[in-house]
């Protein structure tokens, strides 16, 4: 065991970051704008100010700006549960008899239980700034949900929660931690809202997507005063937010004189992983370093691995403007049979564009593979994931699997986004044998890219 | 804000203990001895090992060694989840406007979610080292077999956990992270064992108690080969394991010439307290300093406040060994209306004697103050706390409340055993108006009582 490198590696509150990075500024392509769903053209500030914060849309526009600063306001909370530990995984290496080096950076050490606490606070912030009542969201899983009633409840803000309604279903304590931090809850579908009610004439028996609660917590911000949307993955100022979880990464690395070899995340929006290479990928842009990125998604929800680049609308109810990315058809919900988050049919508009121009790679893991990692992991590492982390845990150990075949000494990092203290029904599902994989065909995915439309 | 105080005290690897403290070494009124059930004789070394792993029977024994070594291997252990961060709450502070200034030791960074996890380490590794198959066990809320568990997995251990039932019913989650890392897990009183089946007989509708499944763990860890029956509270070896906890937090302490006046931690069977004051009670008895401390248990457990003195059996069974504590008399089961934790009927003989000399106090607390508390420290502090955890913070609260009245500046320090991930269902209850209180009459008590025996 090298003795010079901690276990953890916890950086001092004055190394900890002063700024965020915008990763489009360092992009020659940049990510296309956003559409008007109506006139197809690029939004403006003004259309975009009706449903987010204003300061939020400023972010969202600016794709010039490579560092912006963090208000004080937000240090101060980061400090509550930051820096995030980066762990070198000794005993995983050590069992897996691998000479890489495995390091990953642990964004779970928080009540939330997820790197989403990062833009939570951020977006909460800024809505408080601006003297709002309360902000609307959608939720899948359960952890943006969480995140954003935290950030709420420390700036005394209203928080209106879609959760997506089999999410609702299998992680019934999910709501009770929201509701400790005094946010509502509702299953979306739900018939509180014009579009809610649309989906369920249309499919009654739907168990919901994180499209249909994005139509309703928008619907539900825009018609009430006092209130805008705020959204947990996938937009540009997200990703500006998570930028905090590489920044720090990279600092720590730097400071034990680490270079990476491969960065490998989870993506379901894109959020975690767009924040965690943002300072990497920079470098490789302006060609002062150069690193493999891997961005791993479930083979039941395969947005980058075998859906299509194209214009297509962020929510089932298309209500929200389109975005340029990768996409499965806003139409797409993901078989029953899928555990955990990273159900969104889209990726975020920056990391589609960065790999379709091959400057990531994708892989698509089913997810008793990805249990299998999981409980691997936490048997070794001590840590229990979330199953969205787990896909990273998962290509991370291949990756290492594959240096132990050719004696390669890597040094892989990965995204480890969360816990999985909420997810042990699908746990028990793996142990039981219950679990079950699925991939969609040609076929069932030719339906979804039906709905894509043509621009 | 003082700038110069960090929000989150770490230690470096290097400033880590390498001995444990072993309090007993320190007092001149020892505990009294466990004495044999059969011969009411103190028990000897080789009696004990009949249960118990022998290095651990000779720490149970040794009440002089002021400090004991950490073997190399749990210290490599602890660096996966240690140091614990001591937490300075200037949120909290500032809610509640307090002079007083707080901090707490936050020992819920870890997969199992609490403190225990330092002992069932220790304890594992001893098993191992000795070259057992097997430990048994029993937990109550959860928390001791979670870390038994994964502490077992690590050293490749089999691991058989007896739960109290009505845990195991409210807490199905529990069972899942157990399974996770590989214990196997059965609701208790159970028909695995005679002691289970006759308590059964006895009481057929009975949600279980500490007590029965510790008998039922004793019995199934004797009667079968290369097994042995493990405790995460109430014996001497835990306390010595938990005085980590307290190492770290006086380190932490006068790291940044910080000196406490009241060190606060809940109280069930006495580990996590009996950890966090060891070193501070210390320097008390050395007459090297002088700090308040206080024991918080739960109104409906009043173990210390309202209990006896007295030899008393450890478990409902009564083939343990007897120990001289304070007790409610060892057929004591609190309501059914009870969450969480700390529902042991004894309390450790250390803290037991301390309390009797006038060298601690105790508070017992209601729990719909106790969730009051925790609902308002999640919101204020972002952590969300374990029900048993909560109890110190009420007192807490209390202490900083009192200081805003006398305008005191006091320096108070809590324990914050753990996470509360899996106790929605009772924070469920409380935020449902559904959470009752319950004080056992004197009559209630008197039950209990009259089953101690005269010794």
């Amino acid at each position: 065991m090298n003795k010079q490198i901690p276990y953890k590696i916890y950086l001092q509150e004055s190394e900890l970051p002063k700024q965020w990075l915008n990763l489009r500024a360092f992009m020659k392509n940049k990510p296309a704008p956003l559409l008007n769903p109506q006139t197809l053209q690029p939004m403006t500030q003004a259309e975009l100010s009706q449903v987010f914060c204003e300061e939020l849309v400023k972010q969202e526009l600016d794709d010039t700006t490579p560092y912006i600063d963090i208000p004080e306001e937000i240090i101060d909370f980061y400090k509550m549960y930051r820096p995030a530990p980066l762990i070198r995984a000794y005993c995983l290496e050590k069992k897996l008899g691998t000479p890489a080096h495995i390091y990953y950076k642990f964004e779970g050490n928080n009540t939330s239980g997820s790197h989403k606490l990062n833009s939570a606070i951020a977006q909460a912030y800024y809505a408080k700034k601006q003297g709002l009542t309360g902000v609307t969201t959608e939720t899948g899983a359960g952890q943006w949900g969480t995140a954003l009633s935290m950030a709420c409840s420390y700036f005394g803000l209203d928080c209106k929660v879609f959760m997506v309604k089999c999410s609702y279903e299998q992680k019934p304590f999910r709501r009770e931690v929201m509701r400790t931090y005094g946010a509502n809850v509702t299953p979306s579908p739900s018939t509180t809202t014009a579009v809610g009610r649309k989906i369920l004439e249309e499919f009654p028996n739907t168990s919901g997507s994180l499209g249909c609660a994005i139509s309703e917590a928008v619907e539900a911000a825009t018609e009430k005063e006092g209130y805008r949307y705020v959204l947990g993955s996938v937009l540009n100022q997200v990703l500006l937010h998570q930028s905090v979880i590489g920044l720090e990464t990279k600092t720590a690395l730097d400071k034990y004189g680490i270079t990476p070899d491969i960065i490998i995340g989870c993506a379901g929006g894109g959020s975690n992983l767009g924040g965690l290479i943002a300072p990497f990928m920079a470098e490789k842009l302006q060609g002062k370093a150069d690193y493999r990125f891997i961005a791993v998604e479930p083979a039941s929800c395969p947005t980058l691995t075998r859906g299509k680049y194209a214009y297509d609308y962020c929510d089932t109810g298309k209500v929200c403007p389109l975005s340029k990315m990768y996409t499965l058809g806003s139409s797409f919900i993901p078989s029953a049979s899928h555990a955990g988050g990273l159900r969104y049919h889209g990726m975020t508009s920056t990391l589609s564009e960065l790999y379709d121009k091959g400057l990531m790679e994708a892989r698509a893991v089913e997810q008793t593979s990805v249990f299998e990692a999981a409980e691997y992991f936490a048997r070794i590492e001590g840590i229990l994931p979330a199953p969205e982390s787990s896909h990273a845990i998962r290509v991370a150990m291949d990756e290492a699997i594959k240096c132990k075949e050719t004696g390669e000494k890597k040094t892989i990092v990965f995204g480890l986004t969360g816990t999985g203290y909420f997810d042990m029904m699908s746990y028990e599902k793996f142990h039981d044998g219950k679990m079950t994989d699925y991939i969609p065909t040609d076929d069932d995915l030719s339906k979804g890219f039906a709905g894509i439309p043509k621009i």
